[in-house]
């Protein structure tokens, strides 16, 4: 039988570095918030019941963690005397009973399932602490992790260090995992005798041992464990979040001709043979089918674009646009919540939203679908194989049928039937050499200025 | 009492490596001329007199260096005979007495007042000479500052380094402060036997201390001492502005999803809790409130954005564009000297110049403000609660008062009392299978075509 | 007399980790298929026969390899034996006689022609192989190329070197030059006794040795060799292909305030005293002549911009578009297969296709040339001098004549004369208090729904 497991996740900093009005979990990466992304590891490691510890935005924090495969128990933390006394907010929770118990942090968005299976299975080997740790070429500040026969013996602050520990780079991250048998019994032990009087995690490792048991430390990449204190290092999460997904793409078959320019969320799904050209942005919500081109300058969300349709460049998909194959939509382009037909084009100019476009149909520069009058949204549907004239304004609630014909410049109010022509403009009158005596009064004004200055 | 400074500031190279037809000091960083940052670094360290030595350009020079709270008097350099010699130019100046020199170049935009002030410091504690100095990995082809006890010796150039002296990392940017009531005296023994036949200052070190003075070094970090040689380097000083602005804005709690795609100007201003999202371009001038949210593909300058109001995706702020909290100007549209009003909806494929468009009015997608006749420009006035119509023309001068509504497709040339309905389009006319017989034809014809080819 | 040279360049490869739809050495670098990035350095280091060793793709690959200076004969490699196999693939070409064999690879886009020709001088100097080899920091992996009194004494693999060789960080890149009339039988004598049952060119430097022939190893810079195995690495090239251009477009006198964000095509012209703005992508035949602007958010591709012309932001210039000196092309405008005239402003959220625009003629923000009627393309010409109002659609064919002016908001079917102005719109008519009857009669149903409700 698998080992149950209890994630207790520290989520109630308040992020004074931060400089922002909302707990710092809650601040998105890749368009969601960080701690939804440690709620995706913690799921993704096989763990089903987690403790979140909160404080600022309790609410809001919880709310953003919460996830159908997982239970999530809130607790608060009202005061602040270390990680140690974070993990205790949630005794109740552990005192019914886990076989593991795994610390991780809100703050730590990037933490994959790969170390803390790691972590869970060092436990299930025997271990009663395993600690995450990271090789990393500039650790200064960090505690040490000092190993010796396979077995993590201490974790050094960097102030209580020898020379030879301080040359150290395997250091520890803060993220545990710890026998859910023993676990309360241990936290129980640490004391908070030190300068700043908190009671400290760490402790656990020397403890686990002054009882017999033993520790380990599993190892994660560095990036991994980017934490997150200010803004800078927000974006710095967001940078690495970025690089690791684009890869993925890029060796999945997905052409990026400049990958660090393309601004993935964390759902975006890409296929292969896909190409992204420079500078796209893709908001939540986006399925790109393989061999689809995403010409530079797209901003594309809640959008689904087929095989071999292509967007912009200078396009922007809202949700609900839906793109068939061979679909374009072209540059100056807005479409929202609209089925765009096979191998329609909607190529410069244009605003398509509460619509659907038959297949073939091509929808001139400057079309706008008028779907809003103030006060409710109404639909406009154009049939197959329609041509629509260039700056035509089609006022919603409007139906144009296959094959039908509207004339450039042409405000179409009313249905317009398959195969018709619509016409909705004036006649066009002539005033010869007009513009000459405007020309010539202007010049006058200007020159009689002109004198007078 | 303060002591007295003048700054003489190198500003006369040829700069024909960076292939320019003007000035390279003139080049912008952040959209201000080299030579205006180092003004500004110059005044913000407490001194008010700066002789400015001139070559190329020289009138230009002097006018992009000018500022209200600096005294600048242009000296020109005829002959280019090295840096003792530039300084020289200033020799009347000089005279005039001050307590210190401190010497800058155009040259090196990046400089900030810290190691001028510490400069400075150094003189009022005793010292003749205080040469800027940087700490670097790559110290190859620097003069390296050889210090003993505190003191500087001697600058050593890298041709005349012994092994021991190569390994030095602390090196000369060229920048240093001077006694002023010894500096004639001590630049007049400069002298030029060396293989070039130049005068550098850099000797300075060893005549103050052959006359008993003392040398000291300060330390700078050698980003801020970055030269421009070519545009490449321009382009590597701009970079690293761009990289110090971003950080300070991120750590004052300004979010940005990846900032090495927000391009700031020297004076853009950005409130705690604003987003900026990928690729933001800001031109001078601009100001964003706490809570604004910039989306991508935005492009602003000489614009104010109050709280809660939201610019782009693809949106064009020109000078004059204000606005007001809760606004929104949205995808492919351009506002050029306009208010838009608390809750005023510009959303799609709009331009909107020299108007006012009062609160909670929404302008349709494809609105056109035509403020311009070809000879001068006039003004649009919207008032409150209006809805103006999708691909409307508003003829300039014209007004359309509160709770108006223009009818999608209108051209609008006279003004529209308030709640009073405008239309200003061509009625819809029907032809019924016209479109059908249109096809058919072109079909015919494009058949025909083929048989004879 | 200078020695004949044939290049054998290795193209067969079946890229399974590119997960692509098409042969690797087809995927475009900088809008070029790798190919024909290696067939220009091929013929820039003086050679003109070239045996393409073909294998996935084959016509497509020999169609992109072509160039009128080279000439090219097509193998093909059924088998994957190793590259001493693949280039006797070529066996009955270099029978033909050549003084000179250079092999170089289809996947290794970014070499230069300078380390081909180093390579053939040494060549000329009396080796019989000359292998480009590369310093790098990271050498674990590649074959280490150990010299002794300047002859190359072996290529040792990674598996097989000791730790001294091991710390050798000159290694083999793959590329090599052959003594033509021995080539032969050199080839001939590789064997493949070893892991893999393969064919290994490197092993031609110990078997012309022990012939009594002379190896030797020239110099690339690690980047010039650079492979493609996926679509990561793909990117990489792109990205160091991209810094190089910019590079030297930078020393040539072209400003880029942010050079990393500028993606320039292969064969992208730009002139002195240019400046480039962040973001601007171009495509394949552009030339922006010296002084030329290019703002922020452009696209450009097929154009010709003239000194003093600027673009953008936000512009988009397709095949065709000549912008003459001063004109602007200005922000969410498209212009394709048109001249835009001296001093001619096309400002605003305009498209403009194949047409011609007089010198000093202003088009309105929103103006569409209606091109295309559904079946053909048709013409728009515009004199000097004229203005088109703001959101006009001017249907081709049309022609305006020199200072004819447009109404705002007209729809122009038939030609306007010189001088003349037109119009085609409707008269505006008011309803007043209309809007206030629509608003309340829309708030009734809102607050009938709400009762509802």
């Amino acid at each position: 039988m698998e080992p149950t497991c209890l994630a207790v996740i520290l989520a109630a900093g308040d992020s004074t570095r931060m400089k922002s009005s909302m707990s710092k979990v809650l601040h998105p990466v890749a368009g969601r918030p960080m701690i939804a992304h440690v709620m995706a590891s913690i799921a993704a490691s096989g763990i089903s019941d987690v403790a979140l510890v909160l404080g600022r935005d309790a609410e809001k924090v919880e709310a953003a963690a919460r996830r159908p495969d997982l239970s999530v128990t809130g607790v608060m933390q009202k005061e602040r005397l270390g990680t140690g006394h974070a993990v205790l907010m949630a005794k109740d929770i552990i005192a019914r009973g886990f076989d593991q118990i795994l610390v991780a942090y809100g703050d730590v968005p990037l933490i994959t399932s790969a170390p803390l299976i790691a972590a869970r299975d060092a436990l299930a080997e025997g271990a009663d602490v395993a600690v995450i740790g990271f090789q990393t070429a500039r650790p200064t500040g960090y505690g040490r992790l000092l190993v010796e026969n396979g077995e993590l013996v201490a974790i050094r602050e960097e102030k209580d260090a020898t020379d030879l520990e301080r040359a150290v780079t395997w250091c520890n991250s803060g993220l545990m995992a710890i026998n859910g048998r023993k676990a309360l019994d241990l936290l129980g032990r640490i004391e908070n005798k030190n300068a700043k009087g908190e009671y400290y995690l760490t402790d656990l490792v020397e403890i686990a041992r002054s009882l017999g048991g033993r520790a380990v430390a599993v190892d994660a990449p560095e990036s991994e464990l980017t934490g997150c204190n200010n803004r800078a290092e927000l974006a710095q999460i967001e940078e690495l979040w970025q690089k690791r997904r684009r890869h993925e793409l890029m060796l999945s078959g997905v052409t990026m001709i400049a990958p660090e320019t393309v601004f993935l969320s964390h759902d975006t799904e890409i296929g292969q043979d896909a190409l992204i050209e420079p500078n796209v942005v893709f908001g939540p919500g986006v399925k790109i089918e393989g061999g689809a081109v995403v010409h530079a300058f797209s901003h594309i969300e809640g959008a689904h674009v087929a095989a071999g349709a292509t967007v912009g460049p200078f396009a922007r998909l809202r949700p609900g646009a839906n793109l068939a194959e061979g679909a374009k939509v072209g540059n100056f382009c807005e479409v929202k919540k609209a089925e765009i037909g096979k191998g329609a084009k909607v190529n410069h100019l244009t605003y398509i939203g509460d619509a659907t476009i038959g297949a073939e149909t091509n929808i001139g520069a400057g079309t706008i679908t008028c779907n809003y009058d103030g006060y409710n949204k109404h639909e406009t549907h154009i049939g197959k194989g329609a041509f629509i004239g260039s700056n035509s304004s089609l006022v919603a609630p409007v139906s144009i049928g296959d094959g039908a014909l509207i004339a450039s410049g042409s405000v179409i109010t009313t249905d317009v039937p398959a195969d018709a022509a619509a016409f909705g403009r004036a006649r066009q009158e002539l005033k010869p050499g007009r513009a000459k005596v405007v020309r010539e009064r202007n010049q006058a004004i200007k020159a009689a200025k002109g004198s007078k200055s």
